[in-house]
């Protein structure tokens, strides 16, 4: 089955202790997109500008993204530089150029309103609203968000989560939104809010999710080297969704199975900057890591 | 078959936000035998001042600890004193009284000398030496540490390595010792230094193992609350020896369940202050929270 996905395409700078790589192919949707299509047919929601390089999209296409979805605007792609420190674990935004993302109308297909499976990528929730507005009756939908929107669209926030099958945030969010550090608690405290699946990621620490089946302890694939962490979470929930729309059977079924795909996704987002080590990516090696991950977590 | 325990016999008091606990048993080999008791037979290695009240005297003896190694000298025991942050993660030393321990000379019994298994509590390498000088030919040693041997002892500790089979230590340590902020990259240069088997604990996180077979990721299991970790890491390192020491077959066939026992047992350690909660764990208790966590993992 397919899974429509929106979020941001933007281009990233990225600078890291080591290296500086400007105008990567970047956004919470471009990273989700391509974790999704190495499981299932995927169905971009963005905005770029004029400014967008051709071998982007070329990029796009040739993972099958379907890109009738994709509006090329007069103006400037979505712009955001960063940089990392020593450890990888924090960064700081040098410069964020909002461009054509700052009046996104988000306008879907025909063919895009019956996908069955609905990834709502980070991007502000009123943009997320307006594509379930859209929908005509998805069999799940998962959202994404990060601690801007938290902080500055709370209450459409909250409407959302009332919206979604699942919710999926970082442990620092989790504790932003519900005030608890103990990851029960606040797991408790987010499915009051609607959400019967909640994702916590916590890094290079795995993931956990909390469904009806009870919790699941999801493991990361420990990586020798991380060179760029950029877009890791983003292509964890694609990958997660992907492959969830691409297997047979009850979501509860296969949900745990999902996330280790989308963990296994993520790890290959952080060997290269930007997109670059992902789109190198063959599925074989994808299943072949998912297969050491069994290994290395059987006791 | 039993395991010898060396290590700090104390009196901790501590402090978190909500409560305090003036005078608790601790210490590393109070914490790593209590856990070990659960498996299997234990024999202490330790010294305490003639101010031990008989009731820790009493709790060694009801988790049928042999304590014809623990010396009661004249002077003071042991006393630390600390304070946790809010979140737990963060603790500072408020007060260290060495008393007897400044002067401890450790002495084996004969009935020590030939046990199987050892376990080098955290204390100075300079007595964790003394111990393994004392022993006839142990199948299986492992020892712990801290950052302030690696800071104010490396020499010895360096020796220590070359004579254990097996190292285990905290993810900031195997940073200080190495480094390497990298899990893989630590754990390539402690194995250099000695130990065939590495263990690098996560605190919630877990806790990563490297031996001849490869890694092992093992999980944490996930508590609802966190009284005081005061001693987790001794319970984690003890309940793994305790059970390692207890199972038929090969180290290589056991150590990964052992890790997961250590990881239960230390899971109770921190649900109450010092050791109330692991003194009033029963074995049934720490096989069902096994089972669960083979549960929580599973995909």
């Amino acid at each position: 089955m397919s899974v429509l996905i929106v979020g941001s395409t933007a281009l990233d700078s990225i600078k890291t202790p080591t290296r500086e790589n400007p105008r990567l192919l970047g956004g919470s949707a471009s990273h989700a997109a391509v974790a999704a299509s190495f499981f299932s047919p995927v169905k971009l929601i963005g905005v770029v500008g004029e400014d967008f390089p051709k071998k982007y999209i070329e990029l796009y296409r040739r993972h099958k993204i379907d890109l009738s979805g994709l509006q090329i605007l007069p103006g400037k792609t979505f712009h955001w530089s960063g940089e990392y420190e020593v450890n990888m674990n924090n960064r700081r935004t040098l410069a964020t150029e909002l461009g054509v993302i700052e009046t996104f109308q988000p306008k879907l297909p025909a063919a895009y309103q019956d996908a069955p499976f609905v990834l709502l990528g980070n991007i502000a929730p009123a943009l997320q609203h307006s594509v379930l507005d859209q929908m005509k009756k998805p069999k799940f939908v998962v959202a994404d968000s990060m601690d801007l929107w938290i902080n500055i669209a709370l209450a459409d926030l909250l409407k959302l989560l009332k919206r979604v099958d699942g919710f999926v945030l970082n442990d620092s969010e989790a504790e932003l939104l519900t005030k608890e550090d103990n990851v029960f608690h606040a797991l408790k405290k987010i499915h009051k809010l609607g959400p019967k699946y909640v994702i916590i990621k916590k890094g290079s620490h795995g993931s956990s999710l909390s469904g009806p089946k009870g919790i699941f302890i999801c493991p990361a694939y420990p990586l020798h080297t991380v060179e760029d962490p950029t877009g890791a979470g983003d292509s964890f929930v694609g990958g997660l969704m992907g492959w969830l729309a691409g297997a047979r059977g009850a979501i509860d079924a296969n949900i745990r199975r999902a996330m280790v795909y989308g963990s296994v996704t993520a790890s290959f987002c952080c060997e290269g900057f930007g997109l670059n080590t992902t789109t190198k990516t063959k599925r074989t090696d994808i299943e072949k890591r998912v297969k050491e991950l069994e290994k290395l977590t059987q006791f």
